[in-house]
């Protein structure tokens, strides 16, 4: 007996087929360097999800009644996940260029933060900057800022994926008087979005040398009990691991074994000095690194040694930190850096070769922020959260291999269409959800009242 | 006595005011890293030339008649030069990755070479590849490759500014059986540009170790009987020192200084290995030096010591390379990577601050091109060679400091429009003398033939 139509299996409801000449899948595991390529295909999608990614005639030919988005010049590929930013700061981008990491903060940017940060410069900053990383292809982002519940807040209604890690930070500051005020005010936010299928909330120690041991050991006991992400800028630079060894006479990243905090839920921000033996604990425990190439470049902090982590089997995905140290919000331009450093880095051409560097900023940075599972790869099953990019322009031409096309020839600027859940972010280059008018406009009176011009 | 209008000054004529909220001049010496930034700006250009750089509210009172283009958005800057490619190679972008220099010439790059160069090749390829630099605001370039003469007209047509070197190489290739025929055909291609203010013919010996001592000596005499430069590829790796040591027991450097060849007409390519004796020979002769990042970090050739060199007295430039190993020909993107290389290479965030990378894209450019008198900045007097870079978009926003912000969030993608003599090459994003269409169709074709899909 047919089934009625409310009855139809999930294959049989697909709202719509996206096609286009190249689809990536990035299917295989984070260590992998090979990509499936399939010339001509589609993607079917339905409730959020992805129902099916094969052939266009394959995927048409099974869901005739869907509304099809035939996409003629494109690469549709995993949407992107920038694992490391402080989207507010995006406000300050530009504002102290070409100073060192820790003059850069202690005369830059903390007392322009001490001066400027409240409410309103965290939402609009983040508004900027999630306009400018959807313009990019960034489906899903982790922050590290003030005032977290209004980032979840403007996260949730752009309609972007989130890890919002809450500051846990010695010093006094806008959002919190001192440490206890932001656990406080943190887990309160954890419980809110507790069963928000587009946000996490995450502890976001600053660094080991300015949070105490004492909330060290609360994080972690939290994080245990709640199955809450660490996120950690961790061996920054080598300035950090002197000033560590003073306080600690070890290094953080064995700072933090000791007290048991390495393992799958810490994510490891920089790491641009790390030992063999650290490479070691940090692949037994699946403790996870986020590379920041542009940001470690910029400040002369030094090169995350990402071949040698790979090999260890550590997964490592790509951050653009904040738009302060970048100047841009763009993670096609760091998985680019990250494998050109590599080949700088081993003396290797072969070392992380196109499709790597693509894993890494889409299936890497899903698995570390624990939604390996659910985004990362078009795989059927898994949320649609994907992405074309325009490979029409001339600088793309000609085309004999989609995957180092996109690595090399593309940024950005090339990302004409995005999809969260299914939800149609960017369209061919225009924001569905966000004003941008309202943003650009916000963004110069910022800068008029930071320093006018 | 009032003058009749055709005895009127030059300063009276000015075709054209184009005026923008920053005028970047770039007018220090090649060595300097400070840039002028003139706010609410405007340059006159009449008969091809800057007649005056200034204030919008000075050039506009003092040329009321001219048309006034007036940028609501934009950065006004000079030309950018391309002082190393292979224009016609776009034509194998992205036809053979990650594979290291020697292995990517002889087994994948020459043979592809062998197979399909030829004067349809050469004229398709370099057609592309100007669309794409002049789209990314390039106004003069440096090429190095076979059919020379296909490049010149090419250029010509095309209204760029050119130094064209025709290839002295040992083995027979579809140019010429050997280097006496090369010899001909370049000197004739010589005599043919020789009053021509946009084609510059040079001598482009490929390599120390691929042209014999006998043809060195040869175009070090008719370079200085012609005054002609020289385009060399030197030290590109380390493996190119060891094949110099094996056949002359000195280095690339050494070998071109024992036979005179040192001197400022001397482009020499690449230079990722330097010894400070080296270093200080450069300048003294005052040999030239073309930096290509993201060539010699994809090939994993190494990194050019641009702060040694520039901290020397030796005058750095910059160039794409070919396309082939790049893979595109984006020279704000040289500069950008020429910058953060140049911060991680010496541990300081202040090394090769932004306008020191924006100079060396353009004035330090022109200098070593020999058009340095001539263009390369905004100047009265130099031919109005310019771009505009659109800072309009979310990614550029807010807009603290020019100067970084170009370097650092623009790209090729930005440049709306791109004067040659005072001509509109590229008007608000759009070709004018270029049909992209048929550019486009035909790199379809190439890549078809050359590796059907």
């Amino acid at each position: 007996m047919p089934q009625s139509s409310t009855q139809k299996p999930p294959a049989d409801t697909a709202e719509r087929v996206i096609s286009a000449p190249w689809v990536l899948p990035f299917e295989g595991s984070p260590g992998a360097t090979g990509v499936g390529v399939i010339s001509d295909g589609a993607v079917a999608i339905g409730d959020g999800l992805l129902l099916e990614v094969g052939t266009a005639a394959d995927v048409s030919r099974r869901y005739p009644a869907a509304e099809h988005v035939p996409l003629e010049r494109h690469v549709l590929m995993p949407g992107l996940v920038n694992a490391h930013g402080h989207a507010a700061m995006t406000l300050l981008r530009g504002s102290s260029e070409d100073a060192p990491l820790q003059a850069w903060l202690t005369d830059q940017i903390w007392p322009l933060e001490a001066r400027w940060v409240d409410e309103a410069f965290c939402r609009d900053g983040i508004r900027l900057a999630m306009a400018e990383m959807i313009r990019a292809g960034v489906t899903c982002f982790a922050d590290m800022y003030y005032f977290p519940e209004i980032g979840a807040e403007e996260a949730r209604r752009a309609g972007l994926k989130a890890q919002i890690a809450f500051p846990v930070i010695e010093f006094p500051n806008a959002w919190s008087r001192d440490s206890d005020e932001g656990f406080h005010k943190g887990l309160a936010l954890y419980d809110q979005y507790r069963h928000d299928p587009y946000i996490d909330i995450a502890f976001g120690p600053h660094a080991v040398y300015s949070v105490t041991e004492a909330d060290l050991e609360k994080i972690l006991m939290y994080s245990e009990e709640l199955d809450a992400n660490i996120h950690i800028h961790l061996h920054e630079n080598a300035a950090e691991l002197e000033e560590n060894g003073r306080r600690y006479g070890t290094s953080g990243i064995r700072h933090l074994h000791e007290r048991g905090l390495l393992g799958p839920r810490l994510q490891a921000v920089h790491v641009t000095q790390i030992s063999a033996e650290e490479m070691a604990l940090f692949a037994e425990t699946n403790t996870q690194v986020v590379h920041c190439p542009t940001s470690n470049a910029k400040l002369a902090s030094g090169i995350c040694p990402v071949t040698a982590l790979r090999d260890a089997g550590v997964n490592v995905c790509l951050g653009t930190d904040g738009a302060a140290s970048n100047n841009v919000l763009d993670l096609l331009g760091e998985a680019r850096l990250a494998s050109l450093l590599a080949k700088l880095e081993q003396s290797d051409a072969a070392a992380l070769p196109a499709g790597a560097a693509l894993t890494m900023a889409t299936q890497s940075g899903a698995t570390a922020l624990g939604r390996g599972e659910l985004t990362g790869s078009l795989t059927a099953g898994k949320a649609a959260d994907l992405i074309a990019v325009d490979m029409g322009a001339i600088r793309h031409q000609p085309l004999y291999d989609p995957v180092a096309q996109v690595l090399h020839t593309s940024s950005g600027n090339s990302v004409s269409h995005v999809w969260v859940n299914g939800e149609c972010l960017l369209d061919d280059g225009r924001l569905t959800r966000m004003d941008e008018q309202e943003i650009l406009h916000t963004a110069h009176t910022w800068q008029q009242r930071i320093r006018p011009r």
